[in-house]
This record gives structure tokens, sequence and C-alpha cells, in this order.
């Protein structure tokens, strides 16, 4: 087997943690760097996250604190590695935040990468897997969406627009130099956590994405959801969207991670499960998986909202023999083990 | 009059050393910070396009040599002057560079631009005019083309890209923070110099645009101009493109500067002359301007071009109280000028 080193940036973060592990499994040696700008690291000495990470995993993890703009850092951790690979999770990614700070975000997240490329140059490392998202679509055309539908157009915020960016970066990129190898991962709604219940999504504040939210709700740390939209043309009226086991979402980094070493030159895919859940949905499923009822309050639409978005996912499953295999009731008993496990996280 | 100080990123450069010149003789006080990467500093002890604009207005400019990118540098500069406005020309510029080393532009372009903005934030001072181009609204749905028309589709380098990121940046903090003032200026084709010969366009190598590569082939420093497609739909078969005195050019933004201090929010304005000359055209009147005959080669079209391109700029008329006001024969007569006495530039 392959024995590929792997940065992961944003690997204490909730998809690179996941990512990490999955990566241990299968045999990889993944190295982190985090700045914890996302997370929280807990009151020991080494990060609470690395230690359920070695707990889940029986093995060591290598990691740094830093940042990734910080470029002797970074050269610092490659000249200390020879890296086959980054996964490029880093990042600050909430909608809301962005449209009010969007400066920070340009700064964080298109700077870093730029700095992150620079020093992969640098380092001779030309095989990048990027933490894309559906978000570069804007309002989609059709539905179920797929890879050819055009980006980049009516994005609404600052976050969406730094993805956007960050690709086209990154298009160009591969472009110039046949030497990089990119894979774009377009996410859609990652949810769940590991099956130990020990890592899962630590948001700091009020949770930006749903079932983070609804989560709380359902653990008592919050008194009820709000429904942002409810005339939508969709069966219910609410919101539709795609969500995805973060465990789905982990393997489908490694399995971009052999694509990359393949030497495919730009690649993007969807990480979806193809199926579309409404705001209700997801709230009656996590009703169910936790025994808890979850109050919530009905409201208006929300700006920059859509009514329906849902991948077609058949291009991964094509190239990088990869699927959504984890449901929506599997989602949500992972996510309240998690969650009821750990109710104020980490 | 208001007593304007005016940081000019980028002001030794073409463009920058034109805005100079018109910002000091409209009773402005302009501070220049350049590092040279576009520019030939001379031989002396004081970089000799300042000198030329000193010789030109009779006064004296503050000037720093420096990366807009170097933060420390940046903020030192700020300190020592209670800046009302930045106009922020500074940028890497060459389309087919820009294809081959796309890092460099998205490093230079979007994170200088990011790193200014950080400190501008940080010195309250909240004016930009920034350097945008046509080139934005990649291939054109209709023309002459105006503000309306949409952005960011079909952009072909890094470089019109760098250009389209930077203006959605500035428009996101527009939104976030009404604090901000922003003036897009989307150039069209600048060419010309000023009156006096002195200061001009200063390519560094091969030029990589149309008129500094006619004039240095009046000038006999090259031998013939390429004129890529000729099988275009236009009057004589080659592009048309909409090319501006470089006074008007700057004039346009003392304009802008002055917009700025109204409170004006976001507002992006074509900085164009309205009209279409063809590549032949071009020649032909450089002809007529030099007295020299120009050796031209017809060649196939040239990947990313595009047929015709020329501004609505009646939006700027209006509310800018700005037209462009020099001709064809003004701007080859006044290139020449530059070019014959200054055949090697500075």
């Amino acid at each position: 087997m392959a024995n590929y080193t792997v940065l992961v940036t944003g690997g204490a973060g909730y998809v690179g943690s996941h990512v990490v592990v999955e990566l241990l499994n299968q045999g990889y040696t993944p190295v982190i760097i985090d700045n914890f700008s996302n997370s929280i690291k807990g009151s020991g000495s080494k990060p609470e996250v690395l230690l359920r990470i070695e707990r889940i995993t029986g093995k060591q993890v290598t990691f740094y604190e830093g940042d990734i703009r910080d470029k002797p850092t970074l050269q610092n951790v490659f000249k200390k590695h020879s890296f086959t690979h980054v996964i490029h999770t880093a990042g600050m990614k909430a909608v809301g935040e962005s449209i009010i700070m969007p400066i920070e975000y340009y700064n964080c997240n298109v700077g870093g990468t730029i700095c992150l490329l620079e020093v992969m140059k640098e380092f001779s490392c030309y095989n990048i897997i990027f933490s894309s998202s559906a978000t570069v679509y804007g309002p989609p055309d059709f539905l179920p969406i797929d890879e050819t539908h055009h980006v980049g157009r009516g994005i609404t915020n600052p976050y969406g627009k730094t993805k956007y960016f960050i690709e086209e970066i990154l298009r160009d990129l591969t472009t110039a130099d046949k030497n990089w190898n990119v894979v774009l991962l377009r996410y859609f709604n990652p949810v769940g956590s590991h099956k130990s219940g020990l890592i899962g999504e630590n948001p700091q504040g009020i949770p930006q994405n749903l079932m983070p939210f609804v989560s709380q709700v359902a653990v008592g740390r919050r008194e009820s959801v709000k429904v942002f939209g409810t005339d939508y043309d969709t069966p219910d009226g609410t919101g539709v969207r795609d969500y995805i086991h973060v465990l789905d979402l982990a393997s489908g980094h490694v399995a971009a991670v052999n694509k990359a070493s393949e030497g495919c030159g730009l690649k993007l895919y969807n990480l979806g499960s193809g199926k579309g859940y409404s705001v209700l949905d997801m709230i009656k499923a996590m009703e169910k998986a936790s025994g808890k009822q979850i109050a919530y309050n009905l409201a208006g639409r929300r700006e920059g909202d859509i009514a329906s978005m849902y991948a077609n996912a058949t291009l991964a499953e094509t190239e990088l023999h990869w699927k959504a295999e984890r449901g929506l009731d599997e989602m949500c008993e992972d996510l309240w083990r998690w969650q009821s496990s750990n109710p104020n996280g980490y």
C-alpha cells in the first residue's frame, strides 16, 4: 500500500479531524496544522481533539499549532516532513459572519490558500485536495445539481466567494503547471460524527448550521430552533438540502488522495448523498434519534437562502469509486451520540 | 478647495505617475508607494520618474519604496500621513504572464489589496479608488458595454480574475461597513503620455500591449508588429478596442476622489473614450504621428481574444462629470513625444 504523508490543514476541525481518523485507519500518515480559530483546544497540554483521535485510532498524530498564513511556520512544517499530499480544510466557515467581516474571510481563506500554495511549490508538493462547497454553484439552474453546472454566479456571501475564488486559483494553477494535481471537493451539508462519539462538530458560540443547532436544542443547551422560510416550493415548505455523513465525507477525501496520486490534473466532485431533506425532516429525524422533543419556531425566509439544493453525486461514484453509504437515521444517531456525551463540546 | 492627502499605490507606474501629476496640478497632496516591480528606477539616487514628476509640476512628492504586502512598511507610511484617500493602482498587469505564473498574480494583486484594506481600516481611511479593468466583463453580450453588464464570466486569465476578485472584495466591504467609499474604475486601454514627453509607459521586456509595442517599432527598437487575428467581424477584420488617453484616465481618478469624498458607497464606472479603433487604425495613426512607417505582420487569432470591446462611458459623464477629451491623434502624438525623446524609457 502507498505510504502517503498528508498534511491536513485545519485537521483539528470538524471535517479535518474525521479526515485524519480515516487517513490513520487506511494506514496513511497525516500531519495536522491548525490555528484553533474555529475549534476549542480543551484544557490539557495537548489539544483534546488530538487525544480523542489517538484514543479512536490507537495511533499517534503529529500536530503543529499554527496559521497557514504564517509562511515561516508553514515552511518549517514542510522542512520536517516530506508531504505527498495536502488536504486543505482550513478556513473560516460561517456564512453570516463572513458578511459582517469580509476582509477577515478573504485574508484567511484566500490569503491562507495562496501562502499554502507558495510553500507547497517551494517544497515540490503538488497534490492538493481542497474543501470546496456546493455554495460555489450559487442558486441552481437544475436539480440534482452536477459538476457541469456553472459556478460563481449569484453567490451572496463572502464565505461562498472565497470558496469560488480558491477553486479558480487552483484551476489556473493546473493550467500553468502540469505538475499540479488538484481535487476540488464540493461539500454539501456535513452532519454526524464518528461512531465512538469522541469527536464531532464543536461550534464556538451560536451554531451557524442547522444540525448543530438542532442537536444543542435536543441536549437542552438551547430552547428552540428557528425555521427560516415555510413557503418555499418544497414538499413541506421548508428548505431542502443534501446532508452527508461526515464519515462518508472523510472517506471521500481519502479517495481524492488516491485520485491525485494518479496524476489527475484538475478534478472536481460533488460530495453529497444525492438526497434532499427538508428542515422539518431533519428535526423529526433528530427527535427520533435522540428521543427528545425538539421545539421549533417558524419564521420568515432568510435573505440569500434558496428553496432546494441537492447533489448529483454520480461523478464521484464513477471516478473516485466513492459514494455516501450512511443514511439520515445514522447521521442523526451518530450526531446524538457525540452531542449527548459531550453536551458542551470538547 | 479640499486638501486631500492621497496615497497612490503603484504611483511610479504608468497610470500611477500620471495620476500623481494630475493630483499635484489640482492642489492635492499625493504620496507614492511603489515596489518598482513593473517600472525601472533609473540610475540616480532618486527614482527617475519622481524627478520627472517634480520637473513637470515644480512640486516635491513624498515617496516610499515598498511593497503593499509588507504590512509593517505600509503601517509605517500610514503613521506618517493622514490619508483621506487611497488610489490603488499597484498590481501586476501582464495578461500572458499571469497565465504562466498565477500564484504570483493572486498573491500580488489580491493579497496586496487585502493587506492594504486591513491597514486602511486600522488607520480609519475608508476611501479607495481602485484600478479595475474592462476585463472584468469577459466577452461582451452587447456593445458599447455599460456598467449593467454582468461581470466575472468567461475571464480567460488570472490577471483579469484578480481584478474581478478585488472588485467583489471591495463590494462586500461596502456591504459590511457603511464607512467605506469605493470607486471601481474599469479602464479600457490607456495610451499616450504627458504633454511634456517626460513621463510615459515604460514596459520591462517585450511590451504586452499593442501601443507600446507599436511605438517601439516606430522608434526602431523592434522590427515589426504582429497583428493577431485578421478575420474578426470588424470593419477591417482586426480586433477593435477602446483606447483612452492616460491624461483623461488620470483626471478620471481625481473625479473619483471627489466622488468618494461625497460618501458615495460603492460606485463603478467605465473609463473609456466610447470609440472603438482597430489594430490597423492604431498602426496608421501612429505612422501619422511619428512620420515613420511601421512594419506589421498578419497572424492568426490569439486564444482568449475577442473581436470588439468598447465602452459606454455615459455613467462617468453623468455622475463623475468626466469624459475623455483627447482623440486618437493626440494619443499617438503624445505617445510618440515620450517614445522618441526616451527611446529606451527612463
